[in-house]
């Protein structure tokens, strides 16, 4: 139940055989609806078409609110991206939707970008002081700038974009279609995922497995750190210019964002977050009578908790799937008195057992302290928290919306503090220097438990803070 | 994942204290909202205000949908009632949305009516042959009729109700407001559920107990089967007149229709599935590592089957929740490269696993067909299926929408059959003797399964049918 | 520029050859739109049909709002009903959009109606005594009730008709669509308008000839005041029962409600009007250089002024007709900088001119004093203002809705006071005894002016209010 | 009655005493609406605030559409611009709207543009060869691009706006929003308009005169051609470097384009067609009994033809101004039956008589053909047809949409076979060279009519086009 916000999810697909991808742009998008919930869309075109002949369509919105059965059966091509975005607030973001579609010197160019830079400023101020303009706020539009200034000297895209990628800095996964070819793109790091897969002729780019599962392709293999990967009428071609060997993919992709059965960098995600759960068995143990997850993200460390310690797994909890975007708050009064909208508790599931309740992650501390609440009410004897994740001490610059410091409880109190606040009878955060062990060895950036950056942040000064 | 629907839910509040109820209405319905996803409304008044001064809203979609912030703000009162109707398809379905706002010889009659009459072309004939005009097809304006005509001879409200309810046959859970009272009205039978609750000096009727403790309010008790209860600024008062001793409740409400953290006529409903799943377990035993259920109607039952056999439990799928009700459908051609839309496997669950797969009931067949390819395909070794209901095989007249013959696969098939069609290692459906077991005893109507109905089923003439 | 507004406009058709009717109800309702644009809706059927299986679709909206493309294509029958409503306020107006949609004892009945009865809270009363329900508040739905009871009892639709109709009271227009029948009647007094048209071998009922020549229909002639017309496949059959001497058209038809190019009861509405200017002439000649109307109503008369006076005609101002139903009005603060929004004057046209300013009537006279202002500030060196009706002085019960006293400024003021509130240089009314003239001594109810009405007026009072 | 489409109308006002001036900016949209009904947008700022902090809104649709009143009370500055654009088809075209925001060197800068360059394609080569993106295909966003480029290097941005504007060739008025300053720029020939005007502290620029009286403003004078005018907080600053002595006016405003009550370089539009009116009687003198015009635009210089020829004028027809936008077109078979749905004839004005029929323009001839008959058919003896322009023959590329020569009628058919065509008795165009004389002298554009273009005409070739 974190309440940390991922950027974005990113889809590309190029069917050689001429097929129409639309229908899979949109059920891939649907696959990968829960990394972005604001904003969506999708831009197509034909490669023996007229260069420059894009269609595209984006808004505000879920894939099933935004993209409607007939614009989606209007749209049409063998080549295509597509894009969800994540909930904001603040006005004229529906300017900000993805794919960006951009006339440049080669035709159209569409672009759609998971991530964050951290050098943005820089490389706006850099065009901007050579009198560009900007329609967005996103680094998106800073991107596809700079693909089409190199593209004037550049001999292919691919090379404009190889000359980009060494400009900027950050975690992104980016999928790029020109007018004949569909290109995707992995930050050195490795920081944000993307992932390669075929179904037939048609190559698929997403940045989650189970996009590619959702459209019947089969997964080929993980995007390389640094790699630039060109698909075209002749094949795939590979650039490698940018890899490095330090690599840190996002640990929160495992805690939080990827989907249960998507499988990054040869983690499965199921998996990884068992053994999240199998660790703080280890090292929180406890007598209990019942293990049990806050739905959905809690449940699968809370089945490995179990696993581990030999008690018993089971549900305690109802989830109210009809709590829609638009549902109405409850005021400080009304809410008062009532309880259980979004969760209830399966009172005879709980009654008179000691609990141990999973978690992903802790930031306010107020849905913790009302679940222990309820779970009390209900009759449990005791309620013991264990999270699968260290507490968050310090801010995410490659897309991870952190909540800042006075926002998080962990920020200004210790464990036994926090434990006594939300009401729990024990509670254990999982260590920091276990999470490697969680996904097997891979190498992570954990940034927001630990500090320690892959790479130097920048100063944000005020001046380019505000372009 | 039954395909079975339900017709609707129910809500009620009257707050003696003179609260606003429409919040709590929201809420309710919000609760309730798993009983009918087609369209839903409410009606509130102030009890002390002008005889008639009743402001409603309602309209096909979604409480989400349909309750903006700015209409439930708008609206106030201390007493009022809600519903919520399930999907059908047809023109003008939003003339039958509920509640039916009426002005009646003694100002406005609101009524929100669960469940569904078996005389109501005799009760429509009557009415019609005395020149009565009806503006919309449902038994509730059929009923409301019947009041409001016998309220002109009866001392009270209650006594319209008591004497339309002797002459209407079938399941039904009522709620009908007048200006200075709040009433509920549950069949003879106890086909249909209502429950009564109550939050400071507010008394609550609902369909369901989860419904209450989404208001903060307590569960009282059930309305008695063939009660009318009616509640009024000097409290609550009871009319039994219609009990009998034949009661049987609908057993679907069990197995199917009613919330997991609901109890109705003293049973559980978690618990009752849990039940449902030892016995399956009981009766058809199997080796195996792994018992798994279909989300979300076949988890408790996998969790009893679990207990009792001692295999361990496990989730085995992803559910994509995004996927809404304007979802685009593949086309037949699409569908053959995308799976796992809705319902995708997680393979690290099931590898190699010989696993017991539990679901509440099978209808066609094409989902749990679908569902045993994608675990055989993600490695499992072996798949038993296990259903937590019998066979349909008649038809229900009571407010249940069960396929025609036809669509059921259990019409045509045997058991042995059904297994071979759906690809299973093998295949038991609960037999209809041990429902009662699942219930602790409760009578139950199980006329869907054993065709045999609490009360005579009148011929359907064609010159009613009409009406 | 009145600000009066009418009740409704009601239209009919039958083609005996069985085209489809449905795009003719529609051009029909938009010619009539300028006698409501609150509501509209449609019923269509086709005779040689199932009885009962009507379509209809009606609701808040102007026609080109509310008949989109897809639902009008997606209607058919060779037998319909129409109905455009005015604009009020308040909450669920929806409710009472027209054409009414009934189940009764021979089918379906569906009815449209324009006016207002004076009998409603009796009539209503009476039903509601026997035990009636309402789901709306409108007079039509109680006309309709009284078809269906006396239905039961008679041999035709068209003898419950009748008598009906002897039991209202008050002004109307009706069609009537039953499964094999279309019906108009007209109030005895001929209060309300209604006329016959034909095309080919189709029927057309409407409120004014102008909705007949929008689909093609030749004008038959006027349902006399007191007939019931009825036509079948076998043609007309007309019914005079009702029939009275004393006619009494509603005066308002000429002055205003009407369009110009109808002819109602053989009075073309624009020479009418054109008589009213000259009569105006006649009574209040001043010398002046030219004569100029408020768009739209008050340019006929004006050019009857001209045509008497010898005084040159023209147009002076410009009207903006982008200012649509949710214009924005200024606040105060804003009006007072800004003018001419809706109406600007054209300079060259009044500079250093002497101007008879004509309109149609003066209701609350801020509008007046605007232009008179508007025409001064832009050179004008006098404005005379003439009125083409007498000053209201009564309320009106058979559906004009006249502002009530306190927002008459004829009600408090003389003519004299008025002159100088509005800024005027002189200002002449039409004589009440004038107006027969205008209509070629037609007998007219004038009862707003002088309150003489045609029939007695019942108390109105609370105990019926209510209902 | 012309079909041929302007581009767009443009609003910009600085209030220096700070007030609020969104207000203003949706009452002069709603003014200058006839100039353009597809889309409309508005950006304000304050300009004591930070750089860049820019609020805007655009969608497509009426201004009464797409500024809902949540959104102009939600909006507030001192500074701001506006834009309604014309009607055409085709996909996302939403992206077009205007006015266009963008961040560059300085902040931000918004701009309007009404108009048409014809050496976009060189000017966006330009750009685009040096690495430039564009998201929309107008020829806003190239000004826009060169004004941030040129600003790099320039002292201000006034500056910058001229050395663009010494770049762009075509026809323009242009508002331009900096963060301190509001700019207005009209091409050197004048061939698009723009005023002044002041309301106490507050500048306004606008399309048109009737724009600055809409919000209370007085006429200050024209911009000239080739001027730039900077409004800064210390007043206005003029820029007169561009100016030339060879004016050329758009003809087509005076024509059709303006409204009525607006004055364009000294010449007042309802004054000029009145005198277009009065010409043609000179020229095309006949024998008749009424002077009318079609509705609207061919009202003023039929009054003229009256004034001059002494034929009484008088109005013919009644327009229903109730057809909307979304109106259902009838089908070909539709409409041999249904005539009259937009302007019906008032029958007692024509019966007998011999009609002068005024329009402005002939394209089709479709419409004047079936305003003929229909007057015929109203019993009219003789219909002389009188055009208050000459025919078209050449195209526009300064941003009139005239149609292409295939569908004029002019293009292939002399006047006398156009007379025969439409059934008219006499036909009459307006001669080239009296055109002069309705303006009083001003030196116009008069190349739709003669193909004499002030400036020379670039070849478009393919290459560029495709950008």
């Amino acid at each position: 139940m974190a309440e940390i916000k991922e950027e974005c999810g990113v889809f590309g697909i190029y069917d050689l055989d001429g097929g129409n991808v639309v229908p899979s742009i949109y059920y891939g998008l649907t696959s990968l609806q829960h990394r972005g919930q604001e904003s969506c869309g999708l831009a197509v075109s034909r490669t023996a078409g007229k260069r420059g002949n894009v269609q595209f369509y984006k808004d505000l919105g879920l894939v099933s609110e935004v993209l409607r059965e007939d614009t989606v059966r209007s749209m049409e091509g063998d080549i295509g991206i597509g894009h969800v975005r994540y909930s904001t607030t603040g006005a004229s973001v529906a300017e900000n939707a993805q794919p960006l579609v951009l006339s440049y010197v080669k035709g159209t160019l569409a672009l759609a970008h998971n991530g964050n830079l951290i050098n943005t400023p820089q490389l706006k101020w850099e065009l901007i002081q050579n009198g560009a303009v900007f329609h967005t706020t996103t680094d998106s539009e800073v991107i596809a700038f700079h693909i089409a200034r190199e593209r004037v000297h550049s001999r292919t895209v691919e090379e404009a974009v190889l000359k980009t990628a060494q400009k900027i800095r950050g975690g992104y996964g980016l999928v790029i279609m020109s007018p004949r070819k569909l290109i995707g793109v992995r930050d050195p790091y490795g920081l944000k995922p993307l992932c390669l897969g075929k179904r037939g002729n048609a190559y698929v780019l997403a940045s989650e497995s189970c996009a590619l599962a959702s459209v019947g392709a089969a997964f080929v293999r993980d995007i390389e750190p640094g790699e630039i990967l060109t698909i075209t009428k002749d094949g795939l071609k590979s650039d490698k210019t940018l890899a490095i060997k330090q690599h840190a993919h996002c640990v929160f992709e495992y805690i939080y964002f990827a989907r249960l059965d998507s499988t990054m960098d040869g983690v499965n995600v199921y998996e990884a977050r068992l053994r999240g759960g199998k660790s703080l068995a280890k090292s929180y143990p406890v007598e209990a009578d019942l293990v049990t997850g806050v739905p959905e993200s809690g449940i699968p460390a809370a089945k490995g908790y179990s696993e581990e310690s030999g008690i018993p797994f089971g549900l305690a909890f109802y989830k109210n799937s009809y709590i829609g975007r638009t549902f109405i708050k409850p005021t400080q009064e009304e809410r008062e008195s009532s309880v259980q909208l979004k969760l209830s508790v399966l009172k005879p599931v709980v009654r008179g057992k000691r609990i141990v309740l999973v978690d992903d992650s802790i930031v306010r501390g107020t849905t913790i302290t009302n679940l222990i609440h309820m779970l009390k009410e209900a009759g449990a004897k005791e309620v013991h928290v264990r999270i699968s994740s260290p507490p968050f001490l310090y801010p995410c610059y490659f897309g991870t919306d952190v909540p800042s410091n006075d926002q998080l409880i962990a920020a200004s109190h210790s464990s036994e503090e926090i434990c006594r606040m939300i009401g729990a009878d024990s509670l254990g955060y999982m260590q920091s220097s276990y999470l490697e062990g969680m996904v097997k060895g891979l190498p992570l950036c954990k940034a927001c438990f630990d500090g320690k950056y892959p790479m130097e942040i920048p100063d944000q000064t005020e001046e380019y803070m505000d372009l």
